[in-house]
């Protein structure tokens, strides 16, 4: 395995736009909006700014393709601009874009910024997938909600869950992040639901109801990167650093090979095996302080629990369910609220989630700051369990 | 500036697939057939690929999008797959994640895969833009011959060349490319043509006639990279070494304010500058010893010649008709045959450019072998005049 990058890029500063319905701006102002507190934060002028890398997903929707609809909204000073697009994990491709290139020495000071305007579509739930002129790859008939649903099922089988348990757990996954984004006023659903409520609500794809899916949602975030040195002589110090950062993408093991169960992500067990190494952590249900994971759906972040060996294989469901990731547990989850509280702006979302780890090693989260994080892991997921690709990040405090 | 990554990243090994109306080839195949010459050049296994970049723009007509359908086609081991896109410089930008990976260390040995299946449409140019749902950047009216032909309208009234003269420069760039294509059994068109043909050919859009524009066409290359240590451990020697890597993007302006007089491109001269520095070449004339420019249009060709500082400013055109540019002149430019002979299927060409520039400096290039070349330039430029990506990479003999 490589060296790898653990502490050799720091985070000098982030920003993230309200999440929502966001009627009042168009893709280039959710930029502008992350941008300017990423740039306020690191106290840096654009000239500074080496390279950018820019991700979003749905570019016909939103901001379109290519780098230069980062660098005209921004107004960049004729830096390169790298667009990077993988699914649901579009923001962390354009997080680890930069921290490689400043790792590489290629760029002393590199800005990621993530975006996506999906509610101007005017319906519920992600676009129509476009086949353009000749894509053999739309299935007209498949759905979010489906493909993920079959996760319970498999999970249950597994381990011999009930269906009662399961559901109970899955709810509890959706109390736990709408009691914190209730708290973080970039969210953009911020009420407390209860765990009746979350039992109760209409089926989607069973056993997932209303409250066990996240929502659409407009959204922008930003990071700029640079190296430990550059950061202390522009007068930063506590810094927060890269730990990992690590990619795993299905390859047609699982979907055309009878060694996959259905019941949990073969790439993130190999994403989060190689970050954990390379952050040099040995006990993550012990080392690791708080996470975001990428929760489409609960059943996807209960599952992937478990894959990130947080929770022992089949008993993510009773962690959950005894409150070992609520925000006062052992490894607090989706403290900002998540996806399910922040909607998922595709091209956003990673970076989000980064945002909120940033601000806890901080100090910074206001009503929802934890008590001495030490490391934070952001897990982001694009596709479908049977073929995926899958990030796993882990930032913390320089020298942890 | 940042020091760069001059001699820290060494070509492992390349492969290109045949271009041309691949009706016999799916996009699979042709990374495929692309990848399979690499990993044999490189002497290496699957397993021992870290990470790999795949670009390709037109997702919808072609391969997909995100990392998958590279890590399907060739059944990677589980590793990252990063997409990348950046309109027709996207080949150029999944090289540039390779290598920044293996010089941040963060990959010992890192793929780099770009393909585009264009033909599939059925019709000559480029696929109609598709507008989704609600893009607003579709511009019905424009087209690429259009928006490039101003470019010498523009040069012949600030540099006072009649229109006779630029005519005759112009095609004797396409005569030069169509020359050096014959000789290559990978491109797409293999016969030569007379300047008498390139000066009556149908006109396009004044001046560009049929011969001044390249094709449209299917193909995909690869490049595996690594760090010159490996390099020699793996028994590889006289190596070919990544020297600079530049990017420059449009910020809106030269579109929106007076400062650009339409006769040139803004960002190449940016990207050229900072590769420059980056390799230190100090007098690019004399030190680059061939070079594979963005020919989308002959007169692309020609004005990029001035604005990598190769010719000086207003005699790119007589340079051309002294034969400088010529497979036997000063600075031989696109040996391979070019964007003109190759077509250009979006994803793959900044690779296919490499690819001749490698084989070149390891003496490697068949019938078209220049005599000990030194350093090799390319150029990649997505968009149009107005408003553009430009990628402008070097690579070279090690040490050199």
């Amino acid at each position: 395995m490589p060296q790898g990058i653990r502490d050799k890029v720091a985070i000098l500063g982030m920003g993230c736009s309200k999440f929502g319905e966001r009627w009042d701006a168009g893709p280039d102002d959710l930029m502008v909006e992350a941008y300017l507190e990423a740039m306020q934060d690191a106290g840096i002028e654009p000239t500074q700014l080496d390279a950018a890398w820019f991700s979003t997903h749905i570019d016909e929707i939103g901001s379109g393709k290519g780098g230069t609809p980062l660098s005209i909204a921004l107004r960049l000073p004729n830096i390169a601009v790298t667009r990077v697009e993988n699914f649901c994990a579009s923001g962390s491709e354009a997080f680890r874009g930069a921290v490689y290139a400043v790792a590489a020495g290629a760029a002393d000071i590199a800005l990621a910024v993530g975006v996506e305007k999906l509610k101007d579509t005017g319906y519920g739930g992600l676009p129509v997938a476009n086949p353009g002129t000749l894509s053999p790859q739309v299935m007209p008939n498949g759905s979010a909600p489906g493909n993920f649903a079959q996760l319970a099922s498999a999970y249950r089988a597994k381990h011999g869950v009930s269906k009662e348990d399961l559901k109970r757990a899955i709810a509890h996954v959706s109390v736990k992040s709408h009691a914190n984004g209730a708290k973080n006023p970039k969210a953009h659903l911020r009420k407390p639901i209860t765990e009746e409520q979350a039992l109760s609500a209409p089926l989607i794809a069973e056993p997932l109801g209303l409250f066990d899916c996240c929502g659409v949602s407009d959204g922008a975030a930003a990071a700029i990167v640079t190296t430990p040195e550059i950061a202390r002589a522009l007068g930063k110090h506590d810094l927060v650093t890269v730990k990992a950062l690590q990619l795993s993408v299905s390859n047609g093991y699982e979907s055309q090979y009878n060694g996959w169960d259905g019941s949990h992500f073969h790439t993130a067990r190999i994403a989060a095996g190689k970050a954990y190494r390379e952050a040099g952590i040995e006990r993550p249900r012990e080392q690791i302080s708080m996470m975001e994971v990428h929760d489409c759906f609960s059943v996807t972040e209960l599952v992937t629990m478990e894959d990130l060996f947080i929770s022992p294989e089949g008993q993510g469901w009773r962690d959950v369910l005894d409150g070992f990731y609520d925000a006062d547990g052992g490894v607090p989850c989706q403290i900002d609220g998540g996806l399910k509280c922040f909607g998922h702006p595709i091209g956003a979302s990673g970076l989000r989630m980064l945002y909120e780890m940033y601000l806890q090693l901080q100090g910074r989260a206001g009503e929802r700051q934890l008590a001495n994080p030490v490391f934070g892991m952001t897990h982001n997921l694009g596709g479908a369990p049977a073929s995926n690709v899958c990030s796993v990040a882990i930032i913390g405090q320089e020298g942890a």
